[in-house]
């Protein structure tokens, strides 16, 4: 890839997308493995795939969107985590916990996102390597979305309780998921969405809003 | 292993007790990773190390106990849950979430135990059969351990209630491992036991004898 022009190819290069789209994603999980989240940049990316960082930047946008692409997750997660946190006078504030918790077992519950999230624990419990890029990427776009929906600016949330609070909800999410689909313990296993919604959520809310200082 | 005699071999053996005792542990590791928790009984692991079943109940007890020491597990999960959760007039009911969350952090914070804990979860993650092996211990022997310290004969929780609400707790306290041990995940991966404690304490306190079903 690297031995690839890097002369600009968005301008009347329509029928070569795909492979291009290929080689940018190719030359993405080579440097997330690699470098970690953090230390990618697209740029860099780019400079291996031999295209331009604009050109990532048109197929791809944000560097969050290119790793969900890269990693084939069906869903950007600050996206969907925005969308189920966001503030909306019309949703009431007491059940962002249960619409966390629905909003995730939508996702996941369907079964190519099982193999995918099978696929990137299996590495990250296997590899240390690609359990630090995980981490970086959890802590960067799934963390920092929860701690945003929890301290806007102007809220007496500080910055340190934010990111406390997010990974006690991660800590949740990513128990129901290890038992759900990994382990598949029963009864949650085969539990319904809407049962789980009600058993889980006021948990997740109280990590989100409650006392959980003592 | 299965080559040997099958003559018993406790009486005036003393000084090979440590060689049979490894023949045992090591036929109980094949034994429970090709026929599952669920399918292996002592006979048959008897019968593989070449020595009697009144041996290996001698040596080790009960299956669960030949377990732990065949997954060098350092405590018997069963025990360790009953004496959090057991009933005691000086202790108060409504902290048992607390001192299960303690307990388990208690266990799991000695470093051997998170090097035992990851090679299982590896190897759960990885391999269809040992996932299957863990399911079912984790399910005999933990969350069963969980529900029957729900519900004692006479209490109003029904069986199947006491299993969904010992799985609930699993998905939290496992949540709580692969955040703080394997994805050391911050702030949740240096918080202190007592932060921990008061912060999941209530969840677990909820999942055990709370409202779950809305």
């Amino acid at each position: 890839m690297t031995g690839e022009s890097r002369a600009p190819r968005r301008t009347g290069r329509r029928a070569g997308d795909s492979g291009t789209r290929e080689a940018i994603l190719a030359a993405a999980r080579q440097r997330f493995a690699s470098h970690g989240y953090t230390g990618t940049t697209i740029r860099g990316i780019a400079g291996d795939a031999g295209v331009g960082p604009a050109l990532v930047h048109h197929f791809y946008g944000t560097k969050e969107r290119l790793f969900a692409a890269a990693m084939r997750l069906p869903v950007v997660p600050s996206e969907v985590i925005g969308a189920a946190l966001g503030s909306d006078a019309s949703r009431p504030a007491d059940n962002l916990g249960e619409r966390l918790v629905r909003t995730v077992l939508g996702v996941w519950d369907a079964t190519e996102v099982r193999a995918t999230l099978l696929a990137l624990l299996r590495s990250a419990v296997t590899n240390e390597q690609a359990m630090v890029m995980l981490r970086e990427f959890v802590t960067a776009a799934i963390l920092g979305s929860i701690a945003g929906a929890i301290g806007p600016p102007g809220e007496q949330v500080t910055v340190d309780d934010a990111s406390y609070r997010a990974s006690l909800v991660a800590s949740q999410i990513l128990g129901l998921a290890m038992t759900r689909y990994v382990f598949q313990l029963e009864p949650i296993a085969t539990a319904s969405a809407d049962d789980l919604a009600i058993a889980l959520g006021p948990t997740v809310q109280r990590y989100l809003t409650g006392d959980v200082h003592g």
